[in-house]
């Protein structure tokens, strides 16, 4: 059982209990952006901690807490946010009084969540997003291609990925407006122009990465991990009839870039330890040896994805699991530098939809609604094939199990405003 | 005829007279990175004159020219930096008498390129990299797919783009390393992994974008060029053994990302403006009205490759010409933003690779070579299918006329090293 608890008050189906800790970038009209831990429905101020002394010995200066991403924080490295991470453990243990019985101070540094905006917690220099759910893969091969061989050859040697855009990903609670784009509904017909009716989600969890190596050097399975800082939820909105005409044969491009959201809170490599499970068995086909996994790399963390109309009640429609992924966070980071591509700290890696093999566990409206043929019953009464102008899509993820503490990633939101 | 010239000495076929007039970030021995603008084989430095004083009643600070890139600069938006060459016009006017006749400030002002480092440019938020050339295309789609149907589609209906990686792009000079990865050289065989065996280059230009609009607001055609900085030469390197195990479904990857060089001297549009003309008729198809083109957005830019081995002379491979586009950078920019797709300052858009109709103007080795069945004859008696370690593969483009001045790019050179 988890003895540690923290003098913050924490109820108890918080996502962020004192083994949590995840960092964040925040602001309150009296504070300006700042980095930020969330412990219940409080922030710590990171940056009131430094200049009141709590964070001494630490190599961290106060321009990486009053930064406004968390960029120059994680330039710091995993040993030296790791070693911050342990002393923030200390000062908030119910057993220490440190900073427990220093009321002043303590009015100083804690945040009620209530009264902060959350921004985008870190500057993107690049975002990869890879397609490593065999579930998923299957089913889209299953409608678009061929049943029988839903899977493409190269799907199992190696965690297919492609490039996507920094520039829109936003944070949780940024509306975004339904992209116009061309498509071709009738393949007899000529192209047309006009707003996606074919608006998706895509269920999907995001890596932050910390500084890698130089150009040239390839980060290897044992190291990568090295060079994780944490996970966030992430929405890749996906307008599939825009994507569908344009996507052959460089890729998706503009049903995609229209907009991405992600969660505020990074959640540490370290706070998810006690989720981690080995990933399913890779020997059919055999994976090439830079790609072994020599040790477990999954993280059992549930996901639920609910949909929210403007004027009705909500309801999920998806629930499904960071485990179904067939490619871990080391493997794609491994596979992504294999070449010398370098990493900078703050890149983001997002995972792909992430299906589970039964329908209920479906990560986007596209499998849940095998491509429109199955429509969604919402409590309503009306249905859903896709996304429709004035519906919030939610994201949740939390990894829990008895004797555990509860790991949460808050949630990662958008409404969708008309074209 | 061109009337004007420079006090600054112009050797006859320099890339860079008074009517050029190209940004770029340089640095000696005693001067940090700072803005600098080329002219004949010296840099005009425009922190050093800005401190003196030549720069004032223009929309600009000091920061913006000791900045190690160009993006604050190029913030400042497209009527800033019109209003800032043409200043420089004046000061480097060989009949006015303002500068010229300044000595001791002259020397604190010039400095030749023979001393200078040249560094990347812009910091580059996002790449997109497009697949504009018809030729190109079409001599891809012979190759690999339908000779007799090699356009997809798609292809005459929308600039087909996808996004690549912004952190491995590097200026000219710096060397790469021939990649590792993973390839399926015989279909009926496993995967194998090693260095790349056919390692190209792509003869492209590429484009450096101003501060966009918001997310959710589309550039339009009538707009897009007040929202284009400049070109840039550029050289999307590619292992083609990589590529093509990986690209189906998402696009290139692993074939591409380990490095891409860029030349470092960014021409302006007003520079090419004597350069401007018609693209081809876009009417078989008809494209569709937001990407019609209403005034010619197509620009007349001798390009050429050269190959030169490690020991050996080099040889010139191909010569194309940037008019060989379908699709212009208006049309790009718009295509790109029409979903709402937002572009900051200092995004990278390139061209695709740019091929002319004959052979000796396409613009890769794979086609060059035509997928190796047609080696190319070096001079030292070497053959080249793709390119060789110890190669240095140098990209150059100029847009020259009679009567009219000479704009040149310099070069993008990269020499590639063993794996």
């Amino acid at each position: 059982m988890n003895e540690l608890t923290s003098w913050v008050a924490v109820p108890a189906d918080s996502d962020f209990p004192i083994q949590n800790l995840p960092f964040g970038i925040f602001s309150t009209s009296e504070r300006t952006k700042r980095v930020g831990v969330a412990i219940g429905d409080q922030i710590v101020d990171l940056k009131a901690l430094h200049m009141l002394g709590y964070l001494e010995n630490l190599p961290f200066t106060l321009a990486d807490f009053e930064a406004p991403v968390l960029n120059p924080m994680i330039a710091r490295g995993k040993q030296a946010t790791r070693e911050l991470r342990n002393r923030l453990v200390k000062l908030l243990d119910a057993s220490r009084p440190d900073l427990r019985d220093k009321e002043h101070h303590v009015g100083q540094i804690l945040v009620p969540q209530s009264e902060a905006a959350m921004h985008l917690p870190v500057e993107i220099g690049d975002y990869t997003d890879f397609y490593s759910s065999e579930d998923h893969a299957r089913n889209v091969g299953k409608m678009f291609r061929d049943p029988e061989n839903a899977l493409l050859p190269n799907w199992k040697h190696l965690p297919v990925g492609y490039h996507g855009r920094a520039s829109s990903i936003v944070v949780s609670g940024t509306p975004l407006k339904r992209p116009h784009g061309q498509m071709r509904p009738d393949p007899a017909a000529p192209p047309t122009f006009g707003p996606s009716r074919l608006l998706d989600f895509e269920l999907e969890m995001a890596f932050i990465t910390y500084p890698g190596k130089p150009l040239g050097d390839p980060i290897s399975m044992a190291e990568a991990e090295d060079y994780i800082f944490g996970l966030t939820l992430f929405n890749d909105w996906s307008a599939r009839d825009i994507q569908a005409w344009e996507y052959v044969p460089l890729g998706p491009f503009l049903g995609k870039n229209f907009g991405s959201t992600m969660s505020p809170w990074v959640v540490t490599l370290d706070a998810l330890e006690p989720y981690r499970i080995p990933g399913p068995d890779q020997v059919d086909p055999p994976v090439l040896p830079y790609l072994q996994v020599t040790s477990p790399g999954h993280f059992d963390v549930d996901l639920a994805v609910e949909i929210v109309p403007e004027s009705g009640p909500g309801a999920v429609v998806c629930r499904s699991n960071l485990k179904h992924m067939y490619w871990n966070m080391a493997q794609q980071l491994t596979h992504h530098t294999v070449n010398g591509c370098n990493v900078r700290g703050g890149d983001v890696m997002a995972s792909g939809t992430i299906s589970g093999p039964e329908p209920g566990s479906f990560g986007s409206m596209l499998e849940i609604s095998w491509r429109g043929s199955k429509p969604f019953a919402m409590p309503d009464g009306s249905e859903r094939k896709f996304i429709q102008d004035g519906d919030t899509v939610r994201l949740t993820g939390c990894a829990s199990a008895p004797g555990k503490p509860r790991i949460g990633f808050g949630s990662a939101e958008g409404l969708i405003l008309p074209a």
